[in-house]
C-alpha cells in the first residue's frame, strides 16, 4: 500500500524514477527559440575574428601617442584607411596611423584607437591627436568574445532570444536541440461535456483538456489532446493504451470518484508500477503517478485548480527530466493584503493576484472553493503556504511565482 | 535639435505618441493560448448551472442533522441516488437523504451534502449521520463560480493555461483576441554577413536580425526579416519604405557609424517626424525613434548587447502599446556577488546569471566590452544600475528581471 508523499518526497520520487529519454535533432536558429539545447555548445572559431575598432577614429601604436596634449598634439601621417566590412591588408607603420570606422579592422602594428573627438585633420596628410590612449583601448582583439573550443552555451538549457543571438554570432544555424516530447491528455468523467457545448442538467464543461494542454503547449511539448471518456474502466483502459502507444507521457485527469481512481489504479498496474497515490498539497491529494517503461502516466484530480497545480508542482518537473530540461523557476516577494488560514499538515497553494502599489508589490489571494475556475482566471501568480506553518498574517512578506503568460 | 532623453522620458514619449491600433479577431481556444485579449470577457451563463457536491455523500437538509452524534446518529430515509452527469429531477422530502457523488446534482430542497465517511448505510433503507453540517457545507451553490454578465477577464490581457480554463468553463471557445501585428526587421553595416556564412577578413556575423526575430516572435508577433542591406542611403531608404509598408513597426538595427545613423534621421523625416534621438542609457545611447503614421520606426544601436537592451526596454513597451497588451514584469531579489562600477548620469543596463546557494539568490554579473555576444549568452536576466547610483557595492540586494526562456 502506497502512502501519502510530501511534495519533496514526490520531487525526489520523479527525479530516482525518470531520466533523460528526448532524442535529438537539429533545427534551424529561428525555430531554436524557447528549445531545450540538446548538447554543450562550443565555438569553432574566433570571434570577432579579427582586431575591432570599437570607435570611429585611428588606429595608432599607443606610445606615439604619449604625452600628447590640446597644446601639444602628437603628428602622425595618415598612412591609408579601413574599409568597413573589409580587411587591414597592410601593417601600420611605426609613428604613422590609419582611420578605421567603428567595428572595422584594426591594421597589425596598432595596438589601439583615439576616437576622432580626440584628433584634428591638418589636411595635409597629417592627423594631430591630443589625447593619449592606453595599448588596448577602444578595441577589441581577435577572440576576445570567443575562441575555439570555448562552451558558450550548456545542455538542458532553455534558449532565449539572447542565446540566439550567441549562436548567431558564432555560426551555429542548425542547433542541437532536445525532440519535442508528445504528450496525452485525457479527461473523465460522466459530467463532462466539450467546452464548446451547452452543459444539460447535471452536467459541465470540460476545463482541464483544454487548460493543460495550453499549459503543456505553452512548456514546449506536442499535446495529442485524446478527449473526454466516460467512467467506464474498460473503455478508459483501452484509451490509456492507445495513448500510452502514442506518447512519451500520458495525463488522465478527472475521476473525482473513488471508483475512477481506483480504476486508473488497476490500470496502471497493468501496464506498469504504480509509483504513488496521494500527495500531501491541498488542492490535489488524490493524485496518482505510475510508469509504464519510461513513461509517466499522471491521474491528476478531476477539480481545475488541484489539476493546475498538481501540473505546475509535479508534471512539468517530470517532462523536464525526460527531458534533460534545466529551467529554474523564481519567486518575486510580496505583500500578502490579508491573512489566509491553513490546514496544519499539508503544504497549500494558493492564486493570487499582483499589484504594485507606491513602489511595493501586493498579492491578492483569490478567494474561492476548490474547483472554482473563477480561483484561477485572472491569477498572476501562486504562493504556497508550507505544511509546518498556520498560515499567514495580513502583511506578511510572501514568495510568489508568477504565471502570467503561461 | 532632439536631445538626449532619459529612460523614463522616453517611455513617457512612447505612451503619448502611440496607441492601440490592432483590431480584434476570434481564434479558437487552443490557438488563443498567450494572444492579448481584444476586450472584456463576461460569463453568459451560470457556473456551475446547479447546485453541486463537492464530496461523495448524502444530500440533507442540515437541520436534519443537528445534534447527531457517533452514538446517536440521525436516521434518514434514503430517498434516491443522483448519478454522475445527470440533473436531480426530484425535490428532497425532509428528513430523508440522497446519494450524491462528488461533482455530482444537489437535490431541490437539500442545503448541505454529509460526507460520505460520516455515515453508514444501515442495509434497511435509511443512513445513519454522525456529524452534523452547517448549511452550505460541501456544496457549491448555482452560479457560486459565475453568474451571467460577470466579467472574468480584462481587456488586454496576455492569456494564461487558467485563463483559457476559465474561458473553457464558461464556454468561450471563439476567444476575441488582438490581431498580431508584423514587426519589420533590418539589419544594416557593411561589415555584415548572414550567421550561415562564414566571415571574411574585416567582417561579422548579423546577430541582431536573428536575435530580435527570436525576441518578438516570443513577444507574439510575426516578424518579416529583411535581411542585410548595406550602408547606402538609396538602399536603406527603398528598404524602409518596403517595411513600412508591409509592417506596424519596423526595427532598423546597426548603423554604428555616425552617416548611418544620419542617413536614419534623413529617411524617418522623409515618411514622417522623427521623435527621439538619444537615450541616456548605457549600452544603447545612440537610438533613434521615429514614427510614420501610427506606425513606429526603430533605429536600434549595431552592438547586440544595446539593441538587446533597447527592444527590451523601450521596442516592446511601444509595440505593447499598439496592441492594447498589459502584462506588468516583475524582478526578483538577488545579492550581487562582485561590485559594479557605473557612469553617473545615466542609467546602466547588465546582464547577469542566478544562482540559488544555501537559500538564498545570487546574481553573477556577466562582464565584457560592449558588443560582445558571450555577455548575452548564458543569462538568466539583467539589473540597472539607475542614473543617480554611482555603482553598487559587493552583497548589495538588487533587483533582477527574469528573462530566462524569452
Amino acid at each position: 500500500m502506497l502512502h501519502v508523499k510530501t511534495p519533496e518526497e514526490v520531487l525526489a520520487l520523479i527525479k530516482q524514477e525518470f531520466s533523460a529519454v528526448a532524442e535529438t535533432e537539429r533545427v534551424s536558429l529561428a525555430a531554436a527559440m524557447g528549445r531545450v539545447l540538446a548538447q554543450d555548445v562550443a565555438a569553432t572559431e574566433y570571434v570577432p575574428d579579427f582586431d575591432r575598432s570599437t570607435v570611429d577614429g585611428y588606429a595608432v601604436r599607443a606610445r606615439d601617442t604619449f604625452g600628447c596634449t590640446d597644446a601639444i598634439p602628437a603628428i602622425l601621417p595618415l598612412q591609408g584607411e579601413v574599409l568597413m566590412g573589409e580587411g587591414a591588408e597592410f601593417e601600420l607603420r611605426p609613428e604613422e596611423c590609419v582611420a578605421v570606422p567603428t567595428g572595422g579592422a584594426v591594421p597589425k602594428g596598432a595596438d589601439s584607437v583615439v576616437m576622432i573627438e580626440y584628433t584634428e585633420d591638418y589636411g595635409d596628410g597629417t592627423i594631430g591627436v591630443s589625447k593619449s590612449v592606453a595599448p588596448g583601448q577602444n578595441m577589441i582583439f581577435r577572440g576576445d568574445d570567443v575562441f575555439p573550443g570555448k562552451v558558450i552555451l550548456e545542455k538542458g538549457r532553455v534558449l532565449s532570444s539572447q542565446d540566439i543571438g550567441a549562436l548567431a554570432a558564432i555560426g551555429c544555424v542548425q542547433v542541437p536541440v532536445v525532440k519535442k516530447l508528445t504528450v496525452g491528455v485525457i479527461s473523465t468523467g460522466d459530467e463532462l461535456v466539450p467546452p464548446e457545448v451547452t452543459p444539460g442538467p447535471g452536467q459541465v464543461r470540460d476545463v482541464n483538456s483544454p487548460m493543460l494542454e495550453a499549459m503543456l503547449t505553452a512548456f514546449g511539448v506536442n499535446v495529442i489532446n485524446y478527449g473526454i471518456v466516460i467512467d467506464d474502466e474498460a473503455l478508459l483502459s483501452e484509451k490509456v493504451t492507445k495513448a500510452v502507444s502514442q506518447c512519451d507521457a500520458v495525463l488522465l485527469s478527472g475521476g473525482s470518484s473513488v471508483g475512477v481512481k481506483d480504476a486508473a489504479c488497476r490500470i496502471i498496474e497493468s501496464m506498469g508500477s504504480l509509483l504513488l497515490h496521494g500527495i500531501a498539497i491541498k488542492h490535489g491529494k488524490p493524485t496518482i503517478l505510475g510508469r509504464t517503461g519510461p513513461k509517466p502516466l499522471f491521474c491528476l484530480p478531476g477539480h481545475p485548480v488541484a489539476a493546475y497545480f498538481i501540473t505546475k508542482l509535479f508534471v512539468l518537473p517530470t517532462l523536464s527530466r525526460l527531458m534533460g530540461r534545466q529551467q529554474e523557476s523564481y519567486t518575486v516577494t510580496a505583500k500578502i493584503t490579508e491573512s489566509v488560514s491553513a490546514n496544519h499538515g499539508r503544504a497549500q497553494y494558493h492564486c493570487c493576484r499582483l499589484e504594485r502599489r507606491d513602489g511595493a508589490l501586493y498579492a491578492y489571494p483569490i478567494r474561492g472553493k476548490s474547483g472554482l475556475i473563477t480561483t484561477l482566471a485572472g491569477a498572476d501568480g501562486y504562493f504556497c503556504i508550507h505544511r509546518d506553518q498556520e498560515g499567514l498574517a495580513q502583511n506578511a512578506e510572501i514568495q510568489v511565482t508568477v504565471t502570467a503568460g503561461d
